[in-house]
C-alpha cells in the first residue's frame, strides 16, 4: 500500500522551519509495511490544500494530513478535505461538549471560533487527542471510484505522535495483511565513508528482501536493516544473517549492534571495567565532555574535565610543563600526551584523555595545517598519542575530533 | 509568481534523512520575491516522479527539481521531466567531452553509464556545475498552454547551493519585475515564549507589508522581518520602522539586531571590555564552553573552563570548599557562587561563571526538583547568584541552562 504524508502549515514553507512529524510517522508506517511514496508540504491556503489533497488521493491509497486542525481562521484542513471529497462538515454535539468541558477544566472562557474544532467530516470517525483540544479524524471513503484511507492528525509533535500511535496505527494495522517486521541498527565509528561502501555494498546488495539504509555523519556510520516477512521468525532470520555478515566486515569499527550511541558505549565499558574518565580538551572546547554528560547517569564514570583553551590553563589544570609547550607548541603529540597524563593524575581517574588541535579557520601553518589534531590517552601503565588531519570548516573539524576522541576511549577499553 | 520545490531521492522518504536543500533555496527565492507554495519529496521511481512533476506544473509557474541527476540507474530526473513534457533527451557532445576531461583530471577511467549526465532535455540550457560532474538544466517552456520555468539542480548540498546561486538566481531575476527587499533579524534571549507573542504580536501585525517570522528554540527567540517594495529605500524604511518598535518592546531581552548568535555577542562584549572569561560547569557538562569555542577567534577572550562533574573536582579545579558542598549540597547557590569565584581566581579571568543543577531524569528531590539550576557570575567586585527551574527532559534542561549562563554573562557585561 502506498501512502502520502501532507504537512500543513505556511511556516514550513519558510527558510526557518521544517516538517519533522513525517519522520516519526514514516518510521511507524514502515514498521507495519506501509511505504511512504510522497511527502508534500503545503501552506494554509484553502485552494492549495485542496489541490494537494486531490493530487495525493489520485496517486496513493493512504493519505495522512498533519496540522491545520486548530481553532484559527488559518486552520483549514477539515474544510479542504471535505471540499476535495464533496462531503459536508457537521458540528458534532459531543465534540462541542468536550471542548466546553476542556475549557472549564482549564478555567478559561471558550471563544466562539474554538468550536470549529468540533466540525467533523461526513462519515469520519473522531480520534481522541489526549494532549490537546483538536481531535483527529479517520475517514474510510472512496475517491474517483477507488477506496482511500484518510487521516487528519494535529500538528504539535507531542499531539501528533501520541494520537497517531493510539488511534491511527491500530486502525491501519487492521486494514493490512498481517506482517512481521524485524529491525536491527548497527553503528561504526571513524571508518572512511568510501571504504564503508566498498566493503558493505557487496554484502547487503545480496539481500534484496532486507532494506538497508546507511547514514554517515561526522565519523559516525549507522546502518539500519529492515525486513518484512509473513512470520517474525523468517524476518528475524534474514536480518540476523545479514547483520552477522556486516558485523564481521565492519570488524572493530563496529561499536554497537543495538543502536546505542558511541558515548553510551564508552560509558558502558567504563562501568564494566569499574573505570573512571577525565578529559582535557583544547580545540574541541568541551564537546567531548558535553557528549558524555548528555547520557543520564554519566556521573557514575565521568569525573569531569578541563577545557584548557589558553596555554596557562594547560599548565594549571593539566600539569603541562610550560617548557614543553614552548618547545613543541601547544598543538603537538607531546602536549596532547602531557594533557592526558596530567588530567588523569589531577583527577585520580583511571583514564585521561587529551585533545589539542587547530580547528581553524585561521592558525594553521605549513607543517601544522588547519584540521590537524593530536589525541592522547593515558592509564597507569602508559600514554599513547597519534594525530589525524580532518578536512572541512571549524565545526566539522571539532565534530570529527570529538568523535575520534570518544572512539579512542572505546578502543582503549575494548 | 508561485513556485514548487521537488526534492528527488528515496532516502528522503525514510525516517532517517530529510530534505534540507529546500530551506536554502526558499531563502534565496524569497529574497527575489518568489513564494514557495508547495514542497514535494518523491523517491527514485520514474512513475512517481512524472506524477509529481505534472502536479507541480499544473499548480505553479516555477518548478525546481533537486537531485536525481547523477550517473546511476536510480537517477531519473532528466528522463522524468522529458517524459512529462513529451520532449526528447539528446546526448550533448560538449557535455560528453566535459565528462571525459573531468575523469582525465582525476586520473580515473569513466564508466559508460556516466555519460547519462550528458543527456540534455530538448530546448534546455545546460547549467555548469563547478563542484560536481552532473550539470544542471534550465528550461523555459510551456505546459498545457502556460509558460513554465523549470530548473534541474544536483542534490549534494554544496553543488546545489553553488549552482543555484550562480546559474538559476540570475536567470530567475531577469524574468521577474525588479523588486527591492529589505531584511532584518532580531534576537532575544530567555524571554518566555507566551510573553514574547503577547508583547510582539500587537506590533508586527500592524505591518501587513512586512513578513515577520518568529522562531523560538531553547530560550532563544529569532525574529526575521522581510519587506519587498519597488525601491530599496521604501523597503528599508518599513523594516527599520518595525524593527525599532520591536527592539523597544524587547528591551534588554534583545541581544542582537543583526543576527549574531548569543555566544558571538558575549565574545564581542568581552573584547570591547578587554575582559576574559572562564566557566565552571557541572550539569551543563561542557555545553557553555562548547558554544563559546565554536566561534572562530574565541581564544582571545575565553581562557577555558572546568567540567566539574564530581564533587572532588569542584574542589580541586574551582576551589569549592568540601564543607560547603557537605553543608548546602552540590546543587546550591553557595556552591554555584564558590564555583564562579573559584574558577575566576584559579584562571585569572576577569569573569568567572558557575553552573550547577539537576539535569535529570533522576536525582531530583522535593526541595530540589529535576530542572533546578543555580547560576553565579563573579568579578573582582562581587559574586551574584540566582536559580531557575526548567521543564522538560535532560537535553532540554541542559540546553536552557547553557543559554541562561550565556545570557547571564551578556547582562553582566552590558
Amino acid at each position: 500500500m502506498k501512502s502520502e504524508i501532507i504537512a500543513v502549515g505556511s511556516e514550513m514553507l519558510t527558510p526557518f522551519r521544517q516538517d519533522t512529524n513525517s519522520l516519526y510517522i514514516t518510521e511507524k508506517l514502515n514498521e507495519i509495511g506501509v511505504n511512504v511514496a510522497f511527502k508534500t508540504i503545503v501552506g494554509d491556503r484553502r485552494k492549495d490544500l485542496v489541490n494537494a489533497i486531490g493530487a495525493a488521493l489520485r496517486r496513493t491509497d493512504i493519505v495522512i494530513l498533519v496540522g491545520g486542525l486548530g481553532p484559527t481562521e488559518d486552520d483549514l484542513t477539515r474544510e479542504a478535505v471535505a471540499e476535495t471529497l464533496s462531503l459536508n462538515l457537521r458540528r458534532e454535539p459531543a465534540q462541542v461538549a468536550a471542548l466546553h468541558a476542556r475549557a472549564a477544566t482549564w478555567r478559561i472562557s471558550m471563544p466562539e471560533n474554538n468550536l470549529k474544532q468540533a466540525d467533523v467530516i461526513q462519515g469520519a470517525t473522531v480520534l481522541t487527542n489526549p494532549n490537546g483540544s483538536a481531535p483527529g479524524q479517520w475517514l474510510d471513503t472512496t475517491f474517483e471510484g477507488y477506496r482511500k484511507l484518510i487521516m487528519l492528525v494535529p500538528g504539535p509533535p507531542h499531539e501528533c505522535h501520541a494520537l497517531f500511535d493510539t488511534e491511527c496505527l491500530p486502525r491501519l494495522r487492521d486494514e493490512l495483511p498481517p506482517r512481521a517486521i524485524a529491525v536491527r541498527t548497527l553503528k561504526a565509528a571513524m571508518i572512511p565513508e568510501s571504504q564503508a561502501d566498498k566493503i558493505l555494498a557487496p554484502i547487503y546488495t545480496e539481500y534484496k528482501d532486507v532494506e538497508t539504509t546507511i547514514l554517515a555523519h561526522n565519523g559516525d556510520i549507522q546502518l539500519t536493516l529492515i525486513c518484512s516477512k509473513p512470520t517474525q521468525a523468517a524476518a528475524k532470520q534474514r536480518v540476523e544473517e545479514l547483520a552477522g555478515k556486516l558485523e564481521e566486515a565492519l570488524d572493530d569499527w563496529l561499536y554497537s549492534s543495538e543502536g546505542e550511541s558511541l558515548e553510551q558505549i564508552v560509558l558502558y565499558y567504563l562501568g564494566l571495567r569499574q573505570a573512571t574518565l577525565a578529559v582535557a580538551e583544547s580545540c574541541t572546547g568541551g564537546l567531548v565532555a558535553q557528549r558524555i554528560t548528555a547520557v543520564p547517569g554519566s556521573s557514575r564514570s565521568f569525573l569531569g574535565g578541563a577545557v584548557v583553551y589558553s596555554d596557562p590553563l594547560k599548565t594549571s589544570f593539566a600539569n603541562v610543563p610550560p617548557e614543553l609547550i614552548a618547545q613543541h607548541g601547544a598543538v603537538s603529540a607531546e602536549v596532547a600526551s602531557a594533557m592526558a597524563e596530567g588530567i588523569r593524575k589531577r583527577t585520580g581517574a583511571t583514564l585521561g584523555v587529551g585533545v589539542t588541535g587547530i580547528a581553524g579557520p585561521t592558525g594553521g601553518t605549513e607543517s601544522k595545517p588547519v584540521g590537524l589534531v593530536y589525541f592522547a590517552v593515558s592509564d597507569s601503565q602508559k600514554t599513547d598519542s597519534f594525530n589525524r588531519t580532518f578536512r572541512g570548516d571549524r565545526d566539522r573539524v571539532r565534530q570529527w575530533a570529538a568523535q575520534q576522541a570518544l572512539d579512542l576511549i572505546r578502543r582503549k577499553l575494548m
